[in-house]
């Protein structure tokens, strides 16, 4: 079996992982399993899944509704109610079966729950597998602002099987590419060009490849305070797209992908200005979205609420907006302050 | 300065630990203080503070409604969007001004916001001195159910001092005595004697031997994994009476201090019946507690309600209820099972 060892747990491959997770359960000897699902998983997963869980424990399934918009605390309270009313305690297991809203939600409803109780995650779309495996980030929304309530917390066991991959739609598998795109320009070009060249794909291995860098980045600085912020490439202008798409009531929301590709784009563009990143390479990365993803139109009404949304982020301190930008390829360059003009050209660079 | 050395902090006594507050703030150079009180603490404590606290950063107060009821995620929502809006950002710090509704809540704020800022406590009932200055519980109630949602965390520094005891009422100064009553039965029976003996009572002296009795007990087992579930002791039982009248419409809410108290003397009753605590001794403790609060009728036709809540006490395994019982004065028996019968008995005792 592959495996993966992050910090305290290891992320474990293919079938074999779930012998592992019935050793975890028959170890501590858990009083009752709660598995967390949307409406999608539990049609399309847990039928999955379940043929691979051998216990005798009692089994309970606590299903939340899909989608972005419920990743918030009034669903972690129905949760909470959910596992209170149907008997939970210290020595329950909490297993997650989802994308990253249910593992991002459920690790936090976990570690919460009577000051915490054991998790498992099991990620099923691309995007969870590949970003939300390692790091223990956990958490939810608050209003439109993405994961500002949450903790570090780390699961027991994670487990990517990539038959989960099979129950996606294309669009949520081009939305998990993004993160393999930022791997690979920020961290390990090969990953890129893999893409790039879009040569026969073998999804395990990209799988395989971006978890072990994250974790490599991870265990180096657990709480980010350095390097780790490189996993932010794209994502503090693309969250605040994200972000804006959500609440946008007439407009069609973006998968996160969708949003960080543009923000790698339009950060690839401030990178060339202020750093020199080559300009053929913000090019070829903004060929590669556009290969992959709809082009979005970013209209320039709207550019003042993405500043403001922009202004919330994590990362933020004193109120300076923090981008990580690109050297190079593979060569990055922390808290580097952007004004608001080259913010606003990024976006229109990617219009055009 | 007379000081306690926590986990990872320390609980400072006296005006002299304001010099280390100003140096911490220094020395951490945090973007915005955000001061957390409630209506009481704003009105009578925050005066006494504010002359203490040499700064130049940017002070936020954040107030919320006082009282057990408000210990829920609605408030920690506004609390979290409170801070949101003043700008609050990785770097901010949060104080916590109040009772152990303010410290616990405004504890579990801080290391859920953005995954975690710095806080301070500066308990000012008696209670919160004693009780949550050490320890890293954080949390808030989730409907009837005490700090069923929480976490382990840390504060920077804790700062106890005795003059905001002068803004609370004297039945807060006796629902904090009866932790005090719990550390001298469980632990050093001197401090049972003083209270019981009531002779010129020396409230410092108290406090300091109380926050260091619970800072062993907390530091050999940091998780109530063992030892620390002394600390529970007489709170099984009180929790539920507490939470039974905290939602019973037509019934005065009792402090914590006066549901605890009761918890003490029934499982005082449990522990001769069980474990042959000697009668007297129960009788003792049960005539302190008659001396401090007021009797409280537990009527036949609530005990069902009780035992109810009961069975929702964090430390249960398997639906199985835990009680901590004594041998004698300071010699303590973890994990007891108690039928319903000698439950109900337990509150008969009390009654008559």
């Amino acid at each position: 079996m592959k495996s993966i060892q992050a910090v305290s747990y290891p992320v474990l491959f293919e079938k074999k992982a779930y012998l592992e997770l019935s050793n975890l359960i028959d170890k501590n000897n858990y009083s009752t399993i709660f598995i967390l699902v949307d409406e999608n998983t539990l049609a399309h997963c847990y039928p999955k899944f379940t043929p691979n869980l051998a216990t005798q424990k009692r089994i309970e399934i606590i299903e939340i509704e899909s989608g972005e918009i419920n990743k918030n605390l009034e669903t972690c309270i129905g949760v909470w109610n959910a596992i209170t009313e149907l008997g939970g305690d210290r020595k329950s297991l909490l297993i997650t079966l989802g994308g990253g809203v249910i593992t991002d939600l459920g690790g936090f409803v976990a570690s919460c729950f009577k000051r915490g109780i054991d998790f498992v995650n099991i990620p099923t779309t691309l995007l969870s597998m590949v970003d939300a495996s390692v790091g223990g980030k956990t958490g939810v929304d608050l209003g439109v602002l993405k994961n500002q309530i949450g903790l570090f917390a780390n699961p027991e066991i994670v487990i990517v099987d990539t038959d989960y991959l099979e129950t996606v739609t294309e669009r949520e598998i081009k939305s998990g590419t993004a993160e393999i795109i930022k791997y690979g320009v920020t961290y390990d070009i090969n990953l890129f060009n893999e893409i790039k060249d879009n040569k026969s794909l073998n999804i395990s291995d990209l799988i395989f490849r971006s978890v072990e860098i994250k974790n490599e980045v991870v265990l180096q600085d657990p709480k980010e305070k350095n390097l780790r912020k490189i996993l932010n490439f794209g994502h503090t202008l693309g969250h605040a797209i994200e972000s804006f798409y959500l609440e946008s009531e007439n407009k069609e929301n973006l998968t996160h992908g969708e949003a960080i590709a543009i923000g790698m784009v339009c950060e690839c563009y401030m990178s060339s200005k202020l750093l020199g990143f080559p300009i053929e390479k913000v090019n070829e990365v903004k060929e590669v979205v556009l290969s992959i993803y709809n082009k979005t139109s970013l209209l320039k009404e709207d550019f003042s609420a993405i500043m403001e949304l922009l202004k919330h982020d994590k990362k933020n301190i004193n109120g300076q907006v923090n981008f990580v930008l690109l050297n190079d390829f593979e060569d990055y360059k922390l808290d580097c302050k952007v004004s608001e003009e080259l913010i606003v050209e990024s976006m229109e660079f990617y219009n055009v």
